[in-house]
């Protein structure tokens, strides 16, 4: 075990750090070896300190491990920190342990649109990465920091990413039904919004417009060009627990072969599948033909959550929908983390 | 009571037929004598051989009407039938109906589209009324046939009628989340759709998109010319019990006053508020500035479910966006037809 | 009206405070003039302190009626202080206010179980307002305060009265099903109970089993004797909205004429009935004969919330059971305070 | 595979059908050669003909399996049927094949009361299957019919079980909150229990209360003695997807050492653990000592949906108190079945 690479995780006792432990546990060669949260727990016990709501029992080697700050010295002797933090936590936490000399990588929201911190989705933009080269140097930083996006641009930029072409000359207008965890196991009550959907997401519309463009953004002289990408986007909560659903509609008055984009979205892969890391997806986009799907409680754990379903592929009045489901505390977050941080050790950059 | 107008009722046990018994009870001049339901129940009091859900008791004057058949005979002396019917049994039951003398007026989908036959949302389109000056004899029928459009189609044509001139010159791209109860009763289950959302409903995404034009179309020479709406629409089941859901994008380079916009929605009144018809809502559209509203448990019962609402009003990336909820039992069902037939009273028709 | 009796709520934002709020302002002769919120909200505007979730809007005269504090100078002028405030803030607030003379009728549960209060359920025991000759010198408080028992002890007291003799003889086993409005607004995630049951309620059994002996209880010599009550209970949350339900087994080897008991429980009739108070249920106890009833969703608004309904009544295997359903936030909540308020100006406290 | 055991099964393209075809696609030594369903689907591949609702595909191996009728001929070569049909039709279907010769192991309910069919729920009462060797002289019957309880009672029965002694000796009242999977697929639309709980499911109480004394019963002179259980049962339905939970109050003035219960329970084993067949959960009863638990999200899974998790126990007014939760669908169909045809593999019967 001596050549695993060591991560701590912050955040570790919410909904997206529990399931990342559970994905850790089974991995060949990540090894969790400390849990933060908050000060309040600082101390206890994993097990003692986090209300458990995965299925299963919490993995045995993370149940003992006593909960640590997420100062840099508790963080010192681990290779790489993994940070499922809340948004509004993250920007001074996340920051000292990278000018401190961390490798971060982050589901949080600050710092994903600073230009010299790559925001990957690895299948979509694993090259971004490169920025790494230059970011010590034009941040100042001792450590590095990698972000991962929105789970809701995450999901939503997989069926994009092979359509690029047709995407960047096209204005596109989406609207997203986000599941309820999204806003975290508290987040939403239930006398709020069981039997009722509520068209607002504080921030969301504005991310996802914008995320969408970094990722798909083109690496030149060492900078990230953000891809010319005009999106419209309308954020909806739905009373559903797990799954962000998106109706893509990409006006363009181009011939489209439906059968062609179907082939297209089936075929696409990326580094993960070629390298075949070990959190990747085979198939990161799977196509359904049935005409009622993709739905959450039947799709949402497609590849163990790691692949993201389309359905409702149609072409008509010179729109071209889409309609995608992902899993956003897999895809959207745990997952991507973990599998980004495979890519840096493939790279080289851990 | 003498001069009541004497109507009955088809369909008179599912769920729109409930909701027009309990409207009916509370009417100023429409006196419900006849309630019809699927032969089994032939001969039963209506008490015994409806489930009744909704709120309070059975009106009492109808708790023990017998339930007649849907035959000419059964509906001889009244002067006006209204049909809840389901849409596959709708064609044959109405058509008989109405070519035997009489004037119904039916929520179901068959004849919809029929040139000579009005689609009727009062505020939108009473003016369509005119064609039934020429419908018995183009259809040589002794009766009349006036339809009201599908209840989604009802709430979303509410928003577009105002703003139709930027609507005819722009694409329409439309997404509705539509509540379970607009599927019937029984007509999907628990398993289904709790916890669920399922991004398709037959036959809904054609028949929106072109009964909005053939309500928003201007009665020229004796016809409808169908309005050159070009919407795109894809729709969802939600698990919500009612209201139907609609985020619009009107794809427009045109300048846009938010503020203006908002005022014509909100100043919007038609011939129902002119002669304040009895089930007219006061302000047929109801626009909230909250970032988020409208939601189902909130709004859907404004103005008795008569009104729709309107928010999340915005213009950006030259969209022009707006959400629009609505009753879809009431403005979509059994609140139309009440009112279609008060407009016909005032218009002579009836 | 000079003569309408002022009264103040306290808790005035919160979801028994709306409730409240709601019945007040159609009441023949209550007049709601204060309202007072948490600190934060002290000064705004009702309508902008308040997150109104009720159907249709805030009563017009309290809209622009400014937030108060809880402190008695607030409340010097007014007639009688409503409370809704939650349990863990009212003991202090409370006790202040009938320190220095107010009459405070409260829904919280501290001082539910003191001798010298009256806990009152109108119907079941308005006779205990007489402790109230009393209270004064016994506590050494100026003012008054009278408290009303925990939702579900209400509910299930209704039943259980008109079978007081057959019930203290036996060994009661109550389930209770209780709805997450129960908890507050946001007392629960949707995460934590959407299609889950949790079997706990933290102290809710202990309060109900404990509150209907004192409810049950005789005044002898200007006391409370408790009843003889042997109940045990089980609580569980269930995902419903509004409504509490409970499962009432009467074990008993006597012989039990079910028609006698319903029509006992049909024919119960209280001092609110008989002086016809404005929010006194008709008829307190409906009992229904459909296998499947009371349920949630039809029998919730029974007599406005104020009656509880009871069905599928059975004496089998000795056990004599009733299964009981009530309107937590009316009879359970705001409606049994304000019938409390009725009552004592009936008898002459107020 | 020369030496696997051959089933085919009935109803295999049902809720608990689909369960079936699950866990036998893993087994170590049945093999699913058959796949019945109803007349419409004869002759359709399996995976044509079911609307499949399971996590992940559909096992290879079963795709193409096309659709057989339940008529003996298409069972002829199978060693065991196993049988998830529907109650209304399951009498005479398999009653047929059993006159021909064949081992039917079933989940529907006819014949379950019979005398001369073991009811099996395999750890409480294994030895029941003696019953057998005077089956089919008995009867008359070629082949064999092994039945397995109500789901609801297969979970009940399991805690009971260990506590036999003083069950028997006491009056037991249980009330039960079932979730919808329990009445099939399609069988309780959204609209009547989304939000909603219905205090009655047709046949059940009475189902449970009998078949727990069956269970529970005496192999004596090649009879079963039912067990003296007195236990009275209300059934309610609630909006959860799978697993049932079971209050179950023993009432009983015995000294009771709550420790001892949950050791009692914990430690419970039976020849299925014993002979460490391939579908036993190593531990058939959890114990959780959380206050909240067990909870249907959190625990329907544990061993699979195998074990039954025992939460809240108490003893108190000379009530023991036991919350009992099991998965319907496995441990209370699917599962109990393929275990029992285990066992009957073990102890010769196959």
């Amino acid at each position: 075990m001596a050549d695993k690479i060591k991560v701590s995780l912050l955040g570790s006792t919410g909904m997206v750090g529990q399931k990342m432990v559970k994905m850790l546990a089974k991995h060949p060669y990540l090894e969790l070896v400390k849990v933060s949260a908050s000060p309040s727990k600082i101390g206890k016990k994993y097990k003692d300190a986090v209300k458990w709501i995965e299925q299963g029992d919490i993995p045995e080697e993370v149940q003992d491990l006593p909960i640590v700050s997420t100062n840099y010295e508790d963080h010192k002797d681990v290779d790489v920190v993994l940070s499922a933090l809340p948004n509004e936590l993250a920007e001074s936490i996340e920051l000292e342990l990278v000018k401190n000399g961390k490798i971060v990588v982050s589901n949080a929201s600050p710092f994903r649109m600073d230009p010299d911190v790559p925001l990957i989705n690895p299948e979509i933009n694993w090259e971004h990465l490169e920025l790494l080269k230059f970011q010590k140097e034009r941040k100042g930083w001792k450590g590095i920091l990698v972000k991962n996006p929105n789970c809701t641009a995450a999901i939503m930029s997989m069926p994009i990413k092979p359509l690029i072409e047709i995407a960047t000359k096209s204005k596109i207008i989406i609207t997203t039904l986000q599941a309820v965890s999204g806003a975290g196991y508290n987040g939403i009550s239930f006398m709020a919004i069981e039997g009722n959907i509520i068209p607002y997401i504080k921030g969301e519309e504005d991310k996802i417009a914008k995320e969408l463009t970094k990722l798909n953004g083109k690496l030149e002289n060492n900078q990230i060009i953000p891809a010319n990408l005009d999106s419209t986007v309308t954020s909806i909560r739905v009373p559903t627990r797990v799954g962000h659903m998106g109706v893509i509609n990409i006006v363009t008055n181009e011939r489209i072969n439906i059968e062609e984009i179907k082939k297209t979205l089936k075929n696409f892969k990326s580094l993960p599948q070629q390298k075949n890391l070990p959190t990747a997806p085979k198939q990161p986009i799977i196509v359904r033909d049935e005409e009622d799907r993709p739905q959450p409680i039947i799709d949402v754990n497609a590849e163990s959550g790691m692949a993201v379903t389309v359905g409702r592929i149609r072409h008509e009045n010179n729109v071209l929908r889409l309609v995608v489901l992902g899993d956003n505390l897999v895809r959207g977050a745990a997952g991507i983390t973990i599998l980004t941080v495979e890519v840096m050790k493939e790279l080289g950059y851990i």
